[in-house]
C-alpha cells in the first residue's frame, strides 16, 4: 500500500461547498468585468524560465517550481546547476505571462486590449495556515490607454465587482511611484538607492514615524535626508487627500514631474464622483506596493476586517518593451481571490439558491422498468431547473434522509416496490 | 532582449473569443451535472509522483511532467537518474487525483459520491496539430454506487450535457471488460495475454475482421483460437443490440461470470426508455478502450462528425482499494472537451447573446467633469445588464468603429467636448 492519500505538501484539495462558492465568487467578478468590456483570456500554467527569471516577478523569482527537461534533453551527467535541468516552470503570477500573451497577439487584439484573466499560480513558499503553494489569481489589465481612463475603469470595475459580492465600507488606498521617488528626492536621499529607502518606508504601518527614522539612519542614510523624509510625512498627516497632494506638488516643486499630482486628483475626482460601490478612494503617500516594475499608480485594497491587503495594483508602462523592444502603457488591478474567498467563508456567506433540491430513493430490487419510470420523472423535474438526485435506498434510511437534508434536499421522495406494480 | 513572446512547446494561449467559448461549454456542463447531483471538486495540478506512476494512467505515465525537488532536497551530485530528483509531477488526468482526493476525504463526502471535475491535466506528447500538452478534461464519477443506477446515471447525465450543447444524432457504444474476457477464455487465448488479444481487437475499426485473425496469428497466437474468436464477431454482427449480448450469454456458458449480461441489457433497456437527448446506446462488443484499469462496463460517444472518440468512461471497482485496501465501487464517464470545443468551433456555433454590447467613446481632452459624467452614464447602463466599453476616441475614428463593430459593439456612442459644456 504505497499510494499516497494526502495532497502535496502545501496544495490543498477542494471539497464541493467551497468548489461551490469559488464557482459563484469566479463568476459574479467574471460577469461583472464582462459589463465593462474586459475579455477574458487564458495562458498556459507553464511559461519559460527565461521569462520567469527576467526581473519582473522580484522575490517570486526565487519560488518558482521548475519543471525538468525531458528525455534526450535532459544530460544528467553533464548538469552543475538546477538550472541546467530545466527551461520551464510553473507560472507565479499572471502579469508576466499576460505581458508575453500581449507582445505575441497585440496585432489580433483590440486596442487598448483590456484583459481579465482568472486562474492558478504556483510558488513554492514554506507551507503555513491560509498560504497555499498553488492559489487563484484574478487580474485586470489595460495595455494600450495612456491616460488616466485606465485606472479609473480598474478602479471603478474592481470595486463593483467586490460590491456584487457584497463588501461595503471598504478602502482603496492610491498613490504614485513617482510621487514617492519625487519625495525622497526632494529629502536627499541619492537616486539608485530609492528602492531601499522604500522598503524602509513600506513598514510606517507597524513601525510609525519615528521607527521608520531610525530604522533609515541605522540602515546608514543620511541623518538630516532621513528629517527632512519624516517632515514630509508629518506634514502630510494633518491634510486630507487631495490637499495633501496639492501640498506636494508645491513642496516638491522640480523634484515631481509634471502633470502627477494633477493626474492623482482627476483619478480620485472622477472615481469619487461616480462610484456606485460604498467605498472610499484615499490618497496614502506611504503606499509602496512591492513589485519594482511599477512606474506610475499604485492601489491597494483594504478591508477594515481584514489586516493584509486584499487586493491592488499600478501602471507597469515599461513591460511590454522587455518582450518586443517597443513600450505600451499598461495598467492592472489584482483582487486577492483567495483573501476575498475566506472573508466570504468567515462571515457565513450563503450562495443565492437556484432551484429546489430534490432527492429520489429508490427501494432496493426495483425492476428496470420501475428504474426508467423513476428516471422519467427525474429527467422531467431537471428540464424545469430543480435539481434531482437519484439514489439507492439505504438499509439505514433515517440516517440517509438525515443526511440528505443536510446536504441541502429539501424535499425527499421515496419510490418502493410495491408502489409500482 | 532575451524574452520570449511565444508559449512554451506545445501548449497554447487562449485568445477571448475561444476563452468566451470555454466559458460557456463550462457552464453549460456545470450547470447540467448540477441538476443531477453531482458535486464539483478540485484537485492541485501537482500529484505526488508514487501516485501518478502506480500503473494506474497507463502510457500516460510515460508523459508526466516532472517537478525538480527544490533547495537541500535537490542532491545533484548524488543524484544518478531523473527519478533522484523528482517527487511530485503534473497530473496527466483527473482519474488518479480523484481517486487519492475520494480516499482522503471519504468520511466527508455524501455517499454515494457523485464528482464533478473540469480542469487541466498535462501531458509531454510529440507536439501535433490539435493535440496540446496542456488540456481541460471533464470528468464526472460515481464511487460508492456498485448496482448499474451508476452507469444510467452517467449516461444520462452526459448524453443531456451533450444535448443541451447542440449535439444530436450521435451514438453511445457500450460493452463490458467482463465480456470482452469471456469471448477471448471461450476462443481459448491464456489468460496472461488477454491485453495483448484486446489491443490487436482494438484496431477492428481500421483492419476488419481477417485483419484482426491475420495479426492474431502473426502475434503467435493459435490460429483455431483465432478462428473461434472471429466467429463470434462475424456471428454478433448479424445480431442487434441485446439480441447480440443474448446470443453471448447462451454461447459463452460457463466462460461468463453470471449477470454481466443481464446488467448490461438493463442499462441499454433503462437509458434507451428514459433519455430525452437524441442518441442511441447501442452494444459494442469490438469496444475495447485503453486504460487496463476497467473491471466492468465501458462506453464511448461517436460523432458522426468526428472520427476518434468524443468522450468515454467505465467501471473501475479496484482503484480505491489502491490508496485504502478497501475496495470501492467506482464509474466514470469522461468528456472530451478540447474536442467538443473543436467541433462547435467548426460549425460556427454562436454564444446565444447576453444584453447589448455597448461602446462609448470620448473625445480627447475632455474635463474631468465630462468624464465623470460619462462613466456615471456607463455605471448606469451596466447596472441594467448591458456590456459598455469605454474607450478614448482615436484620431482614425471610422477605423475605431470599423473594429468595435467586428468586435459586437452594435451601439456606439460618441461624446464631445463641445457637447458636454
Amino acid at each position: 500500500m504505497n499510494l499516497i492519500k494526502k495532497p502535496v505538501t502545501g496544495m490543498k484539495d477542494v471539497l464541493p461547498a467551497e468548489a461551490e462558492l469559488r464557482n459563484y465568487v469566479t463568476e459574479v467578478i467574471r460577469s461583472t468585468y464582462a459589463a465593462y468590456g474586459f475579455l477574458q483570456i487564458e495562458t498556459p500554467a507553464v511559461e519559460h524560465l527565461a521569462n520567469l527569471n527576467s526581473k519582473q516577478g522580484g522575490e517570486n523569482e526565487k519560488l518558482i517550481f521548475r519543471i525538468l527537461k525531458r528525455g534526450e534533453k535532459l544530460k544528467l551527467e553533464e548538469a552543475r546547476t538546477a538550472q541546467d535541468l530545466t527551461e520551464e516552470g510553473l507560472r507565479y503570477d499572471l502579469t508576466v505571462p499576460l505581458v508575453r500573451f500581449y507582445s505575441a497577439h497585440q496585432a489580433e487584439l483590440p486596442s487598448p486590449f483590456k484583459a481579465l484573466q482568472m486562474g492558478p499560480v504556483w510558488r513554492a513558499d514554506r507551507p503555513q495556515k491560509g498560504r497555499f503553494r498553488q492559489f487563484v489569481q484574478c487580474d485586470i489589465d489595460i495595455l494600450g490607454e495612456a491616460t488616466n481612463l485606465a485606472e479609473i475603469e480598474l478602479i471603478l470595475a474592481t470595486t463593483r465587482a467586490l460590491a456584487n459580492l457584497g463588501f461595503s465600507g471598504f478602502e482603496v488606498r492610491i498613490g504614485d511611484r513617482r510621487l514617492l521617488s519625487a519625495m525622497a528626492t526632494y529629502a536627499g536621499f541619492p537616486g539608485e538607492q530609492l528602492d531601499e529607502v522604500f522598503i524602509i518606508l513600506d513598514k510606517m504601518d507597524k513601525i510609525g514615524l519615528d521607527g521608520v527614522r531610525t530604522e533609515l539612519v541605522e540602515a546608514g542614510f543620511d541623518a538630516g535626508a532621513a528629517q527632512r523624509y519624516l517632515s514630509l510625512f508629518a506634514a502630510l498627516s494633518e491634510k486630507q487627500g487631495i490637499e495633501g497632494i496639492r501640498f506636494l506638488k508645491e513642496t516638491l516643486g522640480d523634484c515631481l514631474e509634471e502633470k502627477v499630482a494633477e493626474n492623482l486628483i482627476e483619478i480620485i475626482e472622477c472615481v469619487s464622483g461616480t462610484k456606485e460601490a460604498d467605498f472610499e478612494l484615499v490618497f496614502d503617500p506611504t503606499l509602496v506596493r512591492g513589485m519594482s516594475y511599477y512606474t506610475g499608480t499604485i492601489f491597494e485594497i483594504s478591508m477594515p476586517e481584514f489586516g493584509a491587503s486584499a487586493g491592488g495594483g499600478g501602471r507597469y508602462d515599461r513591460m511590454v518593451g522587455k518582450f518586443t523592444g517597443q513600450d505600451v502603457p499598461a495598467c492592472g488591478f489584482s483582487i486577492g481571490f483567495e483573501r476575498i474567498l475566506l472573508l466570504l467563508q468567515e462571515r457565513g456567506f450563503r450562495i443565492p439558491a437556484a432551484g429546489t433540491k430534490r432527492a429520489f430513493l429508490i427501494e432496493k430490487g426495483a425492476s428496470t422498468g420501475q428504474i426508467s419510470r423513476i428516471m422519467q420523472e427525474a429527467e422531467a423535474v431537471r428540464a424545469d431547473g430543480d435539481r434531482v438526485l437519484v439514489v439507492r435506498m439505504n438499509k439505514n434510511k433515517k440516517f440517509q434522509k438525515e443526511q440528505l437534508t443536510a446536504e441541502g434536499y429539501t424535499e425527499i421522495r421515496e419510490f418502493f416496490n410495491r408502489d409500482q406494480e
